[in-house]
């Protein structure tokens, strides 16, 4: 458990930083940065919180996710162009939050007892609608409706845990393997460029 | 009941399809698609769930939601060019639609035992945040603020079941009565393309 | 108490006349215009008693929020190009309301036994996200990100609160107190153009 606490808390630093760089692109003031990262490291698991019902969400009953926040916003204030060309190592942060978010809730929604399904949705939720979030608030269309495969790959390693969880392997073995999966897919999806089809024309009609 | 659920259902259907083609017109990816298909579609009742503590909210406590989405989303991939022509089908469901989702939120905000006003909220909301949140998530200003009829339809209609209920009106009549007038309402102005006035000068003064 | 309350009915006043003249300044129609007043008015502390779980949440338990926001929006109908030259009148609102707020909602977090950090938090959602859920639904990158002082006065007059609380002050007292800090430094800022730094460049490197 504190293994993937620790996790949790590494994946909102780097989602955080994620969104302080994008607000701080769009010249938004400090405060403006700040409620960006803010949204964007606990947005989704808020929203996955309120929906199943889970209080105190979040942020609201650790105050470390606010702090982590505060010195991601200070980390990128004071360092953002030593941050960019890092950007290696926040897609690699960025990449272990998504795994590590998507799990967590996932199993929280497993506690909750909810159906698998939709405690896969809400990994889903908890993994991409900080993301959502951030894009809405700087007004852009979400980034993830366009051109990543993160959604993809967050349902694949969801599957993965649920396939493993039934065949009752250790829940933290389990949960370094399926994040694994969501790195691995959103790395190899991010370095050849793979994309999930559109709906341009329908299947069976060309023109 | 089994009537309304049915008529649920096909509102669910109709407001995906409508959520999934103006997704795939942004050139989504599949998995945006089904974003959009899924928030449009449950997106109103959530928010209304949500927002009077009804737990579990809509689509957690019944997978047929889901499914529906799913449905529509492979159907509006598979046959999209086949759906255009068939927009008056489409305006005939989501007029459906509209007029379900509006008295089914009446009904939940009076089974919560809310004043009829925010009840009548409620139902307005279920029936028209959907469509909201599927434009905000599209970037786009949403449609309902600029030339639709369609909020005022909702609150026509829900003041007629309010009324009707108060005459101790059989509940199920009520709800075809009040549903059909919303209907009606909405195909009207859509054919005669009614709007509601606009703020633009006040009315005592003219330049 | 009831002053504060008479105040809370004047800022709702204030903020959506403000949500209503943005809705009629892009063409929305009567409706469109009576959604985003509302969403203005009593979206910050609707957000704030969802993620607090405080049901039933403000506008719920209350219906006078409902009547003043309609009340608002007649005036705005009404009187939109004689209100339109009493803008500094409606700052004047505006800047209530935004002590006002902020001070209530820090309040009830602290009545729900928030962590003071948190209470400080839902305070400054209550009195800010009203507005940014308002530039969402009209389309626009929210205000506040861009050159607003208002979430910084906000944070001091929170502050302010809570030192003044810890040493027993009267609540009433401190409340005026506190949202007079608000109001000045926001007065201040407008006034004397006052801005918060921006993240263009790091503070270590120029290039």
């Amino acid at each position: 458990m504190e293994l993937i606490y620790t996790l949790d808390i590494l994946g909102t630093f780097a989602f955080a930083i994620s969104g302080a760089l994008v607000a701080s692109d769009k010249n938004f003031d400090l405060f403006g940065v700040l409620i960006i990262a803010f949204v964007t490291a606990v947005g989704g698991g808020m929203l996955r919180d309120v929906l199943i019902n889970a209080h105190p969400i979040n942020w609201i009953g650790d105050l470390n996710y606010v702090w982590t926040i505060l010195a991601a916003v200070i980390t990128t204030f004071l360092f953002k162009s030593k941050i960019l060309p890092l950007s290696k190592t926040m897609f690699l942060f960025d990449s272990i939050g998504l795994g590590v978010f998507t799990l967590l809730g996932l199993q929280k929604g497993l506690t909750y007892e909810l159906h698998p399904i939709v405690a896969l949705i809400m990994g889903m939720i908890s993994a991409v609608f900080g993301g959502v979030l951030r894009d809405i608030l700087t007004n852009k269309v979400p980034l993830i409706f366009e051109k990543e495969i993160y959604a993809s790959a967050c349902l694949l390693g969801g599957i993965s845990y649920l396939t493993l969880d039934v065949l009752h392997l250790n829940n933290n073995i389990n949960f370094v393997i399926s994040a694994t999966i969501i790195f691995i897919i959103r790395w190899v999806a991010v370095k050849y460029h793979l994309q999930l089809p559109k709906i341009k024309d329908d299947l069976f009609t060309k023109h």
